[in-house]
């Protein structure tokens, strides 16, 4: 019934949101002396928003984000190794080791049988491709889609591209707003595969299984049942 | 003869080096009260080498690299004002306008019309998805592809994926290293269209038209002559 099960990558296969989490909370405490934990947080997400246009999703513009609100935060006062030290955390981020997450492989590995894998994972080029090489997943996959943005459109083309029909398409992943609402606007099936936790930038309110007619799967072991019952 | 024509995109269709190279010169005048010139020079272009495997090519690993230069060779005492210059100089670069080089848009149109066009290009994908939006040269190209690296292994796929053969491909474009020599290797035709300027980690050595078999287009308006005489 489906010609391609299509999976997002960070936080569906691995983790990643707990990577960004964690620098994020180091962050906090390099500029506490300055200011309360509140407020750096509120000034960063600002600076992630308004810097998303000019660097998109990704660790360098994430490093940007954070050395401008360090910057700012301190009226200039923030010290070289300290803005080394945020550079830093970035590479730590980009070179550590890909571990997909329990029962991942497995259940690739059996799904690769019967079909045709793709990831489809928007971000930065660079870091994503080596992110895929790191996994050791690679060879499950027939094809690799990075999207700088994943919306309705850019679906639509990637699904053209390969010749593909919304109804023989099932996209699996953790984020409601890019991996569930612009394919159930196309018409294809979704599954979702919550994760422990959602970037503030990637949250919806309001949306549930019932109300956007998508498939729920509260763990990994549970894909292969719900995959083979979507028609 | 030909399936395929693509093109490379930065100092091929439209000026790039040069935004490089004017925010490289005031990155010199804004470390030259700490040292001589040749020296920040030849430090940048390390930190820029050592960080091409973390970052990629593309503006933000150069701002990346050019604050981890600036600490370094003031000792951290950079101030929070300078690095937020640097970071405003790399939003500059990738919110610039992209006007095609005198002569593209017309020859493209010309070509679009019996041949299949591609952009075949490397760096950021989001800078440069934005930048070929900004062109305005989008609708000649049938597909656009982006990679993280222009090697042989890169092009093969990108040709096995749309199922060209390389006798009847050629690439366009001004670098040796990443439009012509791993092009040729493959067996395609190629076409370099030498730049004014050329990035210290782009050159090669040692390579004529002679000795790589590929051919030289001087003016854009030579393209559609060279290009309909390969077979």
């Amino acid at each position: 019934m489906l010609d391609a099960i299509a999976f997002d990558a960070d936080d569906t296969l691995w983790h990643c949101e707990r990577h960004f989490q964690e620098v994020h909370e180091a962050f906090l405490n390099l500029l506490s002396p300055y200011h309360e934990r509140a407020w750096i947080e509120q000034r960063l997400l600002d600076a992630e928003r308004r810097n998303l246009g000019h660097f998109g999703y990704g660790v360098k513009g994430f490093v940007l984000s954070m050395i401008e609100t360090s910057v700012e935060l301190t009226e200039g006062r923030v010290g070289g190794k300290e803005v080394q030290r945020i550079i830093d955390w970035g590479k730590e981020m980009l070179t550590r080791p890909v571990e997909p997450l329990p029962g991942v492989a497995e259940t690739l590995e059996a799904l690769a049988k019967t079909h045709k894998l793709m990831v489809i994972t928007k971000g930065d080029l660079f870091d994503q491709e080596s992110k895929i090489a790191r996994s050791g997943l690679g060879s499950h996959f027939q094809s690799v889609e990075i999207l700088s943005e994943k919306s309705e459109a850019s679906y639509r083309s990637v699904l053209a591209r390969h010749r593909i029909h919304p109804h023989r398409f099932v996209m699996v992943g953790n984020s409601l707003k890019s991996d569930i609402l612009p394919v159930r606007a196309l018409g294809a099936h979704a599954v979702h595969v919550p994760y422990e936790l959602t970037w503030a930038l990637e949250r919806v309110e309001g949306v549930t299984p019932q109300s956007h007619g998508f498939h729920v799967a509260e763990e990994i072991r549970q894909w292969p049942e719900i995959l083979s019952s979507l028609r």
